[in-house]
């Protein structure tokens, strides 16, 4: 099985209603470090699971709809649910549909999968894997 | 597929006796850095795996009892087998009883796995997985 | 000349009036990864600049009334100036007063100076220094 | 599960003849850092998945082949497709192979399978993995 | 004083004829992940250093004229001399001279340095640094 | 100024006599990531300001006088004294000492100075740094 990843990040404000966060009710923000993987069991033509610089631009497209801006303010996390596991499942979604509408010959083998880890700070993270 | 990582770290001393292990035979130590992930298949009503201060503090307790310490006199490593290996499923065991004894609303949906990585140096890391 | 170095981090939203600062006028946030370095010609008598547990909790006090929270609202960034680097130098403000008020045989030796360093992602980061 | 990971580097210079590599035709260069894992259902006699310095000097010798050379002249990456997945295809190969030819003691239990990730900048890396 | 700093990175090929450098002396190649720093005595009247998305638009103008290459072919590294501190000094040369032909509201206040630190493996890195 | 930095670890054990040191009073350890710094004004004949090959090996040497042993029986530390910044002024005289007694023509030029910087925790560090 190949994996191919890249990294990219997001500088955001959100807050939660949901008393169960505490001190994270409070309007903050988080700069989340992103990396995208695609699994693939086997490579294409070119030696390589995708062309790494269109999955780059595909991953900085989905973050484009984040980046500098106030969650809360979102369509994808009604409710102030901006949880950094629903960060991760929004752009693994967005990666995997981006993927599967890419071409034949630009898209992974049958039976690729994505993975998105979100870093938020030094001591969290979270991650979504799905089939493409 | 859903994650949830912590991160914290210990600073312990250890030696073997086998001499399987050369030069760490000898009285040494090593700062751990230990990530806890805990998998899930779906989120809770809180949008996330579980609450993320709760998993933090149930890794610091868990750690609190090997920080500042010498492994060598630790009754969960007898006949000095203190290995990177053995630490991390010591500390997975230890997160697995801990989340399954927390409540039903506290505790991450049914399906769920736990994993630690220790990393004990820049060139040297081991984990240990198994389920909650 | 030694160093004394401690890290830690904060989650912050903030904005910026003026247009010089272009998509980041829209309310954003980071995670500010912190380290604070104390600098001193000679060490003290217990050979260390300082206790290492005294500053990583003096430099917690002075995170505490930044973290998650929106600094567009801190009196210390009047009109939405929360740059990196005005981060940085509120921070080794507080850090050289708090230092310079401590005990004689808690603080470093004459001399001392102190730096704080802000990353806020894996591109960019400011820092300010000065005398304690 | 265990994981038992170590970490190297290598420095190469390559170049790509296929057109889809765009500027990554012209002959460049990359420092791969390198991490093998070797995961094993249980742990061995030792108390470890198998001898960190053997692993350690089996990577080393590995890299050996490839560290400080243009792969453009290596057989193993023939018609210039040393992509970075193909790197970490022919590293986890080799170590493999070379775990598989060591001794019933020095060797992992049986159901081991070993992964490479091979990060050849800070936003992107790729990986291997299949059984020993 | 001030430091605004920011991060990139290049992929190079070189070689050396010196014998001096051994095993380097082959065609080889590194990823250099690059923080160019600018240093200045107080802030202008954006509160910060200077613009940090033109500082980073100045060093990937810097550094695409680098990237992708084999430095054995670029004038600025005669004789193949393109050690890891030469290119540090090559890229601050270019810093400062961009930044003191900047306007004057753009550019840093009087007494401004720069330092290029080049990072081109886990265990190696050089850096240059000079006045504005 | 030039600065070439290479970097290593050593795995070390040792506890602390005095009080003030609180739970590390205990027998615990360390993994300490040691940056060695070279600081000099101009090059070389051969463009660095000296052999990286000598400067990595000059350091393992100094390291393998520490490296899996416990600090505690350490001529050099006396009186159990072995704090961070301790060791950062050991490695860093041995360092001095070194270079000043190699040949006129491997050692960097007048003025060249060096800087230890050990880094102990993710979140605790010390640097000592005299002329050579």
């Amino acid at each position: 099985m190949f994996t191919l990843g890249v990294s990219d990040h997001i500088m955001i404000a959100h807050s939660f209603t949901d008393p169960f966060f505490g001190p994270a009710q409070r309007l903050h923000g988080a700069t989340c470090a992103i990396d995208l993987e695609v699994r693939a069991p086997t490579l294409g033509p070119h030696h390589v699971v995708m062309d790494i610089g269109a999955l780059r631009a595909l991953l900085r497209r989905l973050l484009d709809e984040l980046d500098y801006r106030n969650l809360d303010d979102h369509p994808a996390f009604a409710a102030r649910s901006s949880s950094t596991e629903r960060i991760a499942e929004h752009l693994a979604q967005g990666a995997a549909a981006a993927i599967a509408g890419l071409s034949v010959d630009a898209r992974p083998v049958a039976g690729a999968s994505v993975r998105v880890v979100v870093r938020e700070s030094p001591v969290a993270y979270a991650a979504y894997e799905r089939a493409v």
